[in-house]
């Protein structure tokens, strides 16, 4: 811990465009974004609001409060899990105080898979293939809890795969609009598979690193074209014959079944190459701010 | 299978000591055993009986009858689980039929985990790293499931480690009995746990790779002296700082801390050293029998 203080930069903390404290107190992150999104909640509870609470942790550098370091069975990491646990606690005690409950769609989820060279800090992916930085399954599948009293069957578990670009095409149908016409998104509406346990359509499910596509899901079955990770130092491995798994029968991804299923490979290559076809290649916002002109670096200070 | 049943030898299915089948049929011997165990279970439920069913199958090459081929969402492994499966409830069905259940302890385990080599074929070990023939968890941690309606608490899950070596000790002290004060046993009795979920005392399990004490665990802890698998063309590897894995945090063996744990690390050193000079050697059956004459080699004929 003290050595990976030592290396932090001084991290402000923001309100809008302001910088409130500098070098930010981690320790006290997960309890104030808890407090401001109930003051949030209590503000808007007589209109529609949407609240995005986008915790820092588990991310590394590790903190948790006074209240929970030490008290979990799995060090540090353990420790601020049981705190995002009880700060989702009080989010979802506020929503039923305030009576919004049986209103208010929930949505527990994560950005990736564990980083796993951060060994003890990190998490785990189970039985799942590799971490954070790759398109194996490892990387990829994070969790998915979403809670609706009344609207959304408690403990229902459900093996449609979903993914975070079907958030908002989901959000503005329950919400009773409709995304604009002119708007391509990757994402569609799963209300009905949330509220009514409806399988979703066959579709794909196109795995990226970057602007590389790597790997191309469909029912049980993914292709991976190219493998390897970003944060890896050995460069990537594009695959002369791709790779295939079914990942029903092989979560782990361990069992390259390609040879003895030409049709599903054919299918798989044949959605990528249509699903390459609707892309149409933008600037890389950090392209973009590369090639502006270098900004002034000025030191900052806390206010 | 095809390529499996070709390169087979003329497995011989014996009772007692008479070849009753050869080649056996394997597909049929899942059922057979059962129904085996079943007759066995009704000539002796007036007196008390030892019932010792060793299922051939998990073990390659697999074969499940034609009730269970192909129906699994698993492939050949998951059919033959599931035609297991049947097994264990029509066993447990002739003791609730012949009212033995409430005086009847049945134990289901296995001997090793997954055999890994065999990809599809074999099974998996979950978050468990590697798999049989090693003396990572993979390979040593199998199912340990007990039933005794009225005795063994239904559903209860208990998170102390015993062995198979605890069998023994274990039935004989619950047949009312004890082991000759003479016989140096390995395992404990640990009724106390199967029937009050009381702990067990704190004791140290040795991992043997043949003849090798390959790693120690006591409570939490594990240290691993030598790593590597019998099974696997590259040697052993014997560590010069041994590695300690904390099990409850670190179920997967990632993340070695024999560093930051040195007290630890002379502890369980300390039980090696103390198992060690408790040890008789003994010479190996094989080695025995390598030794003996060449047997006559001679072609078996089915009866």
């Amino acid at each position: 811990m003290d050595t990976e203080k030592r290396r932090e930069p001084p991290t402000p903390l923001m309100r809008d465009e302001k910088i409130i404290e500098q070098p930010v107190d981690q320790q006290t992150l997960t309890r104030r974004y808890t407090e401001e999104s109930i003051a949030f909640i209590r503000r808007n509870k007589d209109k529609p609001f949407f609240l995005y609470l986008a915790q820092t942790f588990p991310h590394v550098p590790l903190y948790a409060s006074d209240d929970f370091r030490g008290k979990s069975a799995r060090g540090l990491y353990g420790d601020v899990v049981e705190e995002l646990d009880w700060s989702v606690g009080q989010v979802l005690q506020a929503l039923r105080d305030e009576t919004l409950a049986e209103r208010t769609l929930v949505v527990f989820t994560s950005d990736n898979g564990p980083w796993l060279i951060k060994n003890e800090q990190g998490g785990s992916a189970g039985q799942l293939r590799d971490g954070k930085g790759t398109t194996w399954e490892g990387g990829m599948r994070v969790p998915g809890i979403v809670w609706w009293p009344g609207r959304v069957k408690a403990g229902m578990t459900s093996h449609n795969f979903a993914s975070q670009l079907d958030l908002l095409p989901t959000f503005v149908t329950l919400a009773g609009a409709w995304p604009a016409k002119d708007l391509l998104l990757d994402g569609d509406d799963i209300s009905q598979m949330l509220l009514e346990d409806k399988p979703l359509p066959h579709r794909a499910f196109f795995y990226y690193a970057g602007t590389r596509l790597n790997a191309v899901r469909k029912g049980p079955w993914k292709i991976h074209f190219t493998t390897g990770s970003p944060l890896e130092k050995k460069p990537a491995q594009t695959h002369r014959t791709p790779l295939l798994f079914h990942l029903k029968r092989d979560p782990s991804e361990r069992w390259d079944v390609a040879k003895d299923n030409p049709a599903v490979v054919a299918d798989l290559v044949g959605e990528a190459e249509r699903h390459r076809q609707t892309v149409v290649p933008i600037k890389l916002q950090l392209e973009e701010w590369a090639e502006a002109p270098a900004p002034v670096v000025a030191p900052l200070q806390p206010e």
